[in-house]
């Protein structure tokens, strides 16, 4: 018998995927699952997009270029002048399967094994795993529920640079917090990645979801050309997440010469995937100003129904569709899988993303959850109420405790 | 200014990707240029399955499920059985990107850096590509052209197992050489997989296209349940490159766990390529037979053209869609640069695959080119016409050897 690598055995695996078998088994004895648990939307792919795929007419279904669609890229530049970001060229752009592979790809071309990169956590879980690929070391600054995990300090991802340290890695607006870092955090952390020599990643997937103000790119920051790389993807704004459409978008050449070698390896993205992720760029913006008039209606709701129940602790989210909230349990992933489990409320209950697993450092984000409002407001309720109850009936009930932050809540 | 890793530098990036420019630039001075470069089959994709993805009726496009639809992994069961392939379940079956995903998986799940991989050369040059993103080490035995690249001994297997040796690594039928292993050589090299605690990676994108003899799948051979693992995909069988669908088969619960941890990573396979593979389940057993028909009336034309070239030494492929051929040339990379530069014949040129990209070892396959017979007929003909012309005209000529091979031609 052929023994199996410690790359195999060792590979990291999500908490929460560690849940699915738990919901199957419910929905097996009859009970609703409502899912808020993974960020899947339910609003409908415009059907523009999707007219786009059905009267596709060819007869073959080649390999695309490996940097995709030469149409679909020089249409997306026009996409980035909407955002301000201007002197794109669609050279610049390369297209890949998700943003999962564009992250994967910033990696590969631009780090070694062993270099370290500074990110806040809580993080999108899956950043570990493409971190446990790649062999990048992946340095943490927590931040807290209390402060509405607002961006670290400068001084605090300055205070993490090591001679190994290579890159600083964010997500705007963020997953799982919900937090959109204004003009002046991106650009007084571009000071630093200048100052530092250091390459500057930002997941940009949620985009479009930013409730109170602009949305700003990094991309629109002068001076930063050699050093960012933006990570994007159709998935979340045009509720398109199996389409496998994303793109990696940078203004240094080395980069992209790089990023085409490992584009180059799997050939192509999907070309069914591009057809569709082309036509978006033809939807009109009433489509996704209503998308977010939804999604704001969502939050309201969410963070309403969150705020009053006892002891829960939680800020309204400026972006994205998730809100982490803290509650009064023992043990995230205990407390996830016992809704699954053990409880059910008019034969229905509820899957949350453990929060534990958004966090790099052991023991943090015990008390928390995500959920994910990708859900109608009908849909919401039912879940709350259902939450609502679980808390009140969970064994492993502790109450919450707001842990002091350092000094005053600069960013709430 | 960040600095790029040596990761990203050092990538391996193929030879015969850099012709790609000399080929637009060629077109564009309006020669005509006949691809016989690269897999890309003209042969329409079946109108079946084509219509599945123009009648798909969704209003969303979600994520499916890391492993790809259950019901269209239940349905490839029963088509693995069609090729005698008995015992398989669903949960044997990994849906993935193409085969590159699978390769990749397969090496990331089961070797860790620094492993042996032991392979027949010349071999796909995109392994090179995986073998360097997970650190493998890819040893290679040369076959050669004399005796119609026949599958080395298994003495020669043997020869080359050291401490580091995890896995043996083939393509059947296999790309470049056309070759198409036996039963008897697959149990032969089944014996030394088991003996010494071997993986075993068999790379059967070309099973429908073996053109003398029934196709033997390496996973009929009981006993090697723990051992094998075949990449699979549906690009070539259907003409769908694009659709980016493959598979990864395995009766080892241990590979399965881990190539699932690398298939959550990236969230999902493409949804609408998976709608395309579903449905390709239902074509009528007669389009590939008419497909097939079809492939051998080309190697039948292109080998008889190739063979009645002065000083080009060949043999008839007996699988998949390629031929190697040795010709009168100084360098292959420059004999086909040449070709799209300083060539034409009748306002075209013809494009090939240099073949010394298709081995690891340096210097090898300098005298050889591959050709890909996905043109019709008539096309062949006219791409013929120029490579015969070509040779003559070519000013770094060289005359053929036929290298003397080790004692009998055993395959021949």
């Amino acid at each position: 018998m052929p023994i199996i690598s410690r790359r195999g055995k060792d590979a990291y695996t999500s908490p929460i995927r560690h849940l699915g078998p738990y919901a199957d088994a419910a929905k097996a004895t009859g009970k609703h699952v409502y899912h808020l648990n993974i960020g899947n939307p339910d609003i409908n792919t415009p059907e523009l997009a999707l007219a786009a795929v059905r009267n596709a007419a060819e007869k073959i279904v080649p390999y695309s270029p490996s940097k995709g669609f030469t149409s679909y890229r020089k249409k997306l530049v026009s996409y980035y002048e909407r955002f301000g970001i201007e002197g794109l060229s669609y050279e610049d752009i390369i297209i890949t399967n998700g943003a999962s592979e564009g992250i994967l790809f910033s990696m590969f071309s631009c780090l070694d094994a062993g270099d370290e990169v500074i990110i806040p956590e809580p993080f999108y879980a899956i950043y570990n795993a493409f971190s446990y690929v790649s062999g990048v070391k992946l340095v943490t600054i927590t931040s807290s529920i209390e402060n509405g995990y607002a961006l670290p300090t400068a001084q605090e991802f300055i205070n993490c640079i090591t001679p190994r340290t290579k890159a600083i890695f964010i997500c705007n607006p963020n997953n799982p917090t919900g937090c959109v870092y204004t003009r002046e955090e991106l650009e007084e952390l571009g000071d630093i990645v200048k100052k530092h020599d250091l390459f500057f990643f930002v997941d940009e997937v949620y985009r479009e979801f930013s409730y109170e103000d602009d949305f700003y790119s990094v991309l629109n920051i002068k001076g930063l050309e050699d050093h960012v790389v933006v990570i994007d993807s159709i998935s979340k704004r045009f509720s398109a997440c199996g389409a496998r459409v994303g793109a990696l978008v940078s203004k240094n050449p080395q980069i992209l010469e790089n990023v085409n070698k490992y584009a180059e390896f799997r050939l192509s993205p999907p070309h069914f995937g591009q057809v569709l992720a082309e036509a978006t760029l033809d939807v009109p913006e009433s489509y996704i100003n209503e998308v977010k008039i939804e999604y704001v209606k969502r939050r309201d709701l969410i963070y309403s129904r969150l705020s009053k129940m006892d002891d829960v602790i939680c800020k309204k989210p400026k972006g994205a569709f998730y809100i982490l909230a803290k509650v009064p349990i023992d043990d995230c992933v205990k407390f996830c899988k016992w809704l699954l489990t053990d409880f059910e409320y008019k034969r229905s209950t509820v899957m949350l993303a453990p929060a534990s697993g958004f966090y790099a450092t052991p023991g943090k984000g015990k008390q928390e959850v995500r959920l994910a409002y990708v859900l109608n407001s009908e849909t919401i309720e039912l879940a709350m109420d259902c939450l609502e109850v679980a808390l009140k009936e969970y064994p492993g009930r502790v109450p919450t405790q707001r842990i002091p932050t350092n000094g005053v809540l600069k960013h709430d």
